[in-house]
């Protein structure tokens, strides 16, 4: 069976609704491994922007056979995450899942599928979009064309404005996997040495929410208001216990004022982890 | 206002229904910092004994006016917990609280209340006994005696027969709190040095179940089924980040089978925080 573009594009979309509390959103922190007050105790809390990527979720839509996608494939290649006002803490969520575009790169190299969340409070408040560009290696050549495909955010050839250095510890993905993830690559060492690797990986969106911590502790003095957008590009994973080390560049042209280019490594191995990444901050 | 023994003695029975979940299951054990995925992964999940001090739990009862005591010089001096079966992962769990007896140590010293929970599940099979001494330091002198007063387990004159080091981490309370106690003693630098203590605390049952990991690995081969009893007195606060010996001693009487002894001491103070320990192991 093959992906049928047609059939996918016209889907209706996927409503997810949720009741979040504020144990969800202290757990997501602990999740990301953030250890400011302020995203752990309720009696002064307020949410990770990057905790938008867990609202709303409807799971991996991919395994349902009725899409068709040879779904073992599949990777998760970037994320997008838009802020329209700070998150909320509890209260009821929405999200609003389309597969909103498909590019073909061909049959030896894959198929890529935007898919796009809508996230609203329960009163229809829009909070935050959260985009996901999924690399389906097994469904190449259906037809279609690669242009218009997103391109990657370039990053200055110069030194980084900012270094931020934060550790994740050795139980990383077992918290994180408690916001809702919770496939088995992540804690199950069998499963992870099925998929090639050394033991289980951390979640890509954990990943992204401690590089979200940088961006907001050295560009946003730590107020989840003023991170607005953060985008990029997995390129490899991390294992629990390593140290994430983010790079930032401050745009330096006319009107690019809150603008920012990162990439992050883990410092145990030297090696790019994320990149191509571009923040929006107020 | 002061207690009125009658009256807390024959107070109706609080019942406290709880719906557990498995991620609450592993919420506890991240808690109480275990590593071994038989108590951190759904698809092969234990729950730990020591558990059930948080199952079916009324919260702090001792703030309610009603009750008389001055909640503020309240403290939790011993925990005994008795498993009759092993603890579900999830279902209904429904606690009856009792305040038991009542001791008088005098206007100086305070009374002692024996508060038991009876934990069963939704289909009233009988879980575990919780029982809980509390120490009303303001509240001695109501006129009672202190005859029958429960009576510290001895331990043995000797070297111990296994000893068992476990790490907190720095987080450890703030994972702990959100299987329930929201005490901000044990987040909150203000609350706790209000208390007179360099920074926030250990939850004390989070010790407790640090302690109980440790007899569980070396005198049960890690089957929760075979920690039947785990009963002791909480002597000095414990900070996170701090490290755990568990010294254990094996009873060596006829008919003593599976009876442990043991304390418990942090390193870095070389300060006994657990002592007079019973267990009871199958």
């Amino acid at each position: 069976m093959a992906i049928d573009p047609d059939h996918l594009l016209s889907m209706p979309p996927i409503v997810t609704r949720q009741r979040l509390t504020p144990r969800d959103t202290i757990l997501y922190a602990l999740g990301v491994g953030a250890t400011e007050l302020d995203f752990l105790f309720e009696e002064r809390l307020q949410a990770l922007p990057t905790m938008a990527v867990t609202l709303g979720y409807p799971g991996f839509i991919w395994r349902d056979p009725a899409l068709g996608a040879n779904w073992r494939k599949i990777l998760h290649g970037e994320q997008s995450t838009i802020l329209h006002q700070p998150l909320p803490v509890e209260g009821e969520i929405v999200g609003t899942t389309r597969i909103e575009a498909l590019f073909d790169k061909g049959a030896d190299k894959g198929a890529l599928a935007m898919v796009a969340r809508e996230i609203h409070d329960g009163a229809g408040a829009h909070l935050a979009t959260s985009r996901s560009m999924t690399f389906l290696r097994g469904d190449g050549g259906f037809g279609g064309t690669s242009e218009g495909a997103p391109t990657p955010h370039p990053l200055p050839d110069r030194a980084p404005d900012a270094i931020v250095t934060l550790a994740t510890a050795a139980n990383q993905a077992q918290i994180y996997r408690l916001s809702g993830d919770l496939n088995p690559l992540h804690i199950d060492p069998d499963v992870a040495a099925g998929a090639g690797f050394d033991g289980p990986i951390l979640h890509g969106l954990a990943t992204y929410g401690v590089i979200g911590r940088a961006l907001l502790a050295v560009r946003c003095g730590n107020d989840p208001a003023r991170l607005r957008r953060i985008d990029g590009r997995f390129s490899s994973p991390v294992y629990p216990g390593e140290t994430i080390e983010t790079m930032i560049w401050d745009a330096k042209g006319s009107g690019d004022e809150g603008k920012l280019a990162f990439r992050a490594r883990v410092v145990e191995r030297d090696k790019i982890i994320f990149t191509n990444g571009y923040a929006e901050t107020a």
